[in-house]
């Protein structure tokens, strides 16, 4: 794995840890990272041999690493051991020049830093560390930061913030995100709100800090690139991986009508395999392209046949299928 | 524990279940179950020998029996382990003729199946399943009715549904509670947000089936039994727990005149342990009541100094200080 | 009219009116007063003559009053002409005895004295004064407290005050309302957003000052009663008029299986002709009760045939038609 | 004012208006047009000098135009009177090439289509449609299909959609965009969501019809544009106007660093007279810039002392002052 930086770590708070120095890689999240899905068997038993099928051919598209165990990875539905025992499988099937990002977010501090340990003892180059959010009236600027101070402070690894309103209500606020990456292992975001005015304050409220701020989904990946953001952990990846790169590519290259074109093409799609139809909606596609989708964990429900046949008409229809 | 009546239980959806028969006792919720707090040592470890005090002081009080791991409990904080072993240890503290409710939620069926027959194992007579929330936009009526067809085909225990929008965003639909209530193993569900109108449609959709409604705070208990809930899961019973009783049998003995005072009494007490103040809240009043309360789990934040102040003048102000 | 108080009218900022006393005669709002639909023609006019012949058939009903442009009166789809003309055609239609409570809310404050000025010249005897809600993020307690305050210095009427977050995303704050109350030209509230915890907070905060708390709506009509509501300003007034009479005095007399039970049935057809199909499902169904509906005004659209089917099987299952 | 193209006008749906042909001259909307705040005396009446004198000054900046009523202006507290005459004053005050944008939406579509009419008769180049906001529920996709091609088949006038969430609650949905973009007489739509996915599709699904899309807000607008937008009605460039100009030009030319810099400058200063501070922040502002503010009407407040320093320290912050 490419090591781009290093930095003097100093823990942020002294209040919250020991005082310790420790030299730790920064991983550069420049490119496209899948949130890949988690295959299950008919027992609803993880099908790693399917995990492995699909890398096979994951390696193959340009992707700058995988993020396992973001929302699409249905970690919630994951024992403690089979999230560690995922990233484990990943790790071995992935080439070393791969970035692997695994979610150790769980909802008390605690939990969470035991399981970031465990993802970097594992294989992950980093963690991408969820907003707790039960107990949402709580979860102010000054709960969410020293939650994830204390883990930053705990990790050994580079810690990736990461807020999906969507999921969990919750929005980290600017304010401590602005503190936050001042943290020397927080190395960035991950975003996938769609609220590019706040990436782009985001943006300029971190730039001084070598901060990466990452789109969290394809939808709205061209616009947040624009004001600064770096990378995309996108779910269409997983179907449509070599186009999301190729989009990556035509921004960075400046070919802007060509990636506004992209961009309007990947919209309806995205939409479909996330906000529409979800998990169970990228599952049933991933069938489609040569890759083992499967049906999710209960109480995730798989599509129905009209909604089956209307995602493959939205495919379709975008030039996709 | 009083066993009131008897069912012949038959699952409700072939599809889901092997067809057993089997009687299993109906649990009688009418009465108040506070939720009660988890204490923990400095050290974030559960405080046994402070929930046995705790535990203790509440004996004495003649409620119908305790909701061990509802929203208050910190749940989403403890372990798999401790979650057991706290109802474990409640069970060795409260007399037989208490109702012990755990709540077994977790974000997949299968891992509330297995933490649901756990509970029943380590002494519990019914189980509170909240809904699983993470996955908002996929959780319709369908996917929540085979969640908790499942859970209840497989318990031996009864199981009461769980609606929290508060924490979870999620209420469950009304046909989907018309229908889940038809299941034998399915007994009532409690309902925390507060939409009397809601609460009052869903006791005439299950008005026929046996099925028991529970209010999930104190601010809207007297309004909620008028259109026919029986019962009362509330927080504020953590420290005024002879108060929420006293008010429950005075709407049971038409003492309306009482009930409405002392229900108005309560409702600002109740906001600032819940909506306002949280766990920290309620954890930081129960020291004013000779109960310990402690710190709650990270990331959860003890309440500052000025909050504190805030909090002991609205229950001094509301007579109960 | 009957009068039930006079009270010494101070205003009460001094800094917002000139220091004026004047004695008012404050109205009594205990009982049911429908919030009357505006009758159009097929050309959209005002139907004068249907809302004659609707008059004359609720002048049988042993309501309080009338509520004349509340929500579903189509305020907003009037001109300031029309507001006015349709009280003053109601004034001339009713008995004596009946309250005229007339919708004069705008959404600046100088056009609300405006038409609260006309209202009063032209029949009304209080009105009701909807939050204005277009500069949401503005509409704090305090600019909601001074626009309040300056409409009720202005009035020479009795103000209600009235939240209704369906339509306006608006609540007036408890603090706004505790302040609010304390004026002697506001003599009560209108709720209509369901929250009876909030209903029986308003009602404690309230209670020294002789302050009225209306039910914006059947559905919850009995639970905000027995938490201190003394009236009911409900849609479904329309068109079950005696009905919702009967719950007001089956409460009253202290009948609570009786007022239970109607409470329950009427819930679901207060839904379907109010969250559910709205104005459109009101008029729709006003004809089966030898009513003049009518359409709605556009943008509102009359129902589909489904849609007049779905809301005639509720109210024959609920055994009203 | 620049014509840039013609076509022939076909009512889009015959079964709302008589089958008309006509020639109506298209708008162009490339570039910046300010919506700018209508001035108040301290009497509340309209300061027309005020008006005149922000017009000269404004008009030596390279705008494209003016919207005149839209949400800054403070149109829902106009009277009908006001809303023309102010149109009319505008139009007096501005070079023949400046677009006159003028607000005629009002909740019902009738007062829509007469404030349509009278717009275009006072001056205006085109109209700015709000959707009918208050009866939330029933406003889908067929209320507001139907309202806009009524009024747009009425108006003699180009007719530009307009959702502003923030305000209204309210998003036209997209297939009732992509169905409304055909209407020959309807030319764009305003978005002021900040939704930048959805701006997208808006301009993926309406590109066939020469239809207009325009960033409602300076905080997302350089990502509007990349996905397609064309033009600004930006609120901060009532204060801000040559930097929002320049920021046009930078991207249009292709200068992406530069353009990057000035949009993110802009995100803190242009949040804080929109979301944060409102109209009465953005009055507040004016007075640093030359510009006539003035107070709002009531409801809405002047700001009170520390929102006014905190205020100007984000713009002397973002070197705007």
């Amino acid at each position: 794995m490419l090591k781009i930086s290093r930095k003097l770590l100093i823990s942020a708070t002294g209040r919250n840890s020991p005082q310790t120095q420790r030299f730790v890689s920064k991983v550069n999240l420049q490119g496209i990272l899948p949130p890949i899905t988690t295959p299950f068997n008919d027992d609803e038993s993880v099908a790693y041999d399917k995990l492995s099928h699909n890398l096979n051919i994951w390696n193959s598209i340009n992707f700058r690493g995988y993020v396992v165990q973001g929302s699409n990875g249905e970690f919630p539905y994951l024992t403690p051991d089979e999230r560690v025992n995922v990233v484990k499988h990943v790790k071995k099937n992935i080439p070393d020049n791969k970035v692997l990002v695994a979610g150790s977010g769980c909802e008390s501090t605690s939990a969470t830093i035991e399981m970031t340990m465990k993802m970097g003892d594992n294989g992950a180059d980093a963690v991408l560390v969820v907003t707790p959010s039960f107990y949402k009236n709580q979860m102010n600027s000054q709960a969410l930061m020293k939650h994830y101070v204390k883990v930053a402070d705990a990790s050994n690894m580079p810690v990736i913030l990461y807020s999906v309103p969507g999921n969990t209500g919750i929005n980290i606020p600017l304010e401590a995100l602005a503190e936050l990456s001042q943290h020397p292992n927080i190395i960035g975001t991950k975003e996938s709100g769609g609220d590019v005015t706040r990436i782009g304050e985001i943006v300029r409220l971190t730039k001084q800090h070598d901060f990466q701020v990452i789109a969290g989904s394809a939808g709205f990946m061209y616009a947040a690139y624009v004001v600064g953001a770096v990378g995309g952990v996108c779910a269409v990846g997983n179907i449509l991986g070599k186009q999301v790169v190729d989009l990556h590519h035509m921004i960075m290259d400046g070919r802007w009508d060509d990636a506004r074109e992209l961009q309007h093409r990947l919209i309806a799609p995205n939409s479909a395999v996330t906000a529409k139809y979800g998990v169970p909606g990228l599952k049933t596609a991933m069938a489609w392209y040569g890759l083992y989708g499967g049906s999710p964990r209960y109480p995730l429900q798989q599509l129905t046949e009209p909604q089956v046949l209307d995602l493959r008409k939205i495919l379709v229809d975008s030039g996709f299928l």
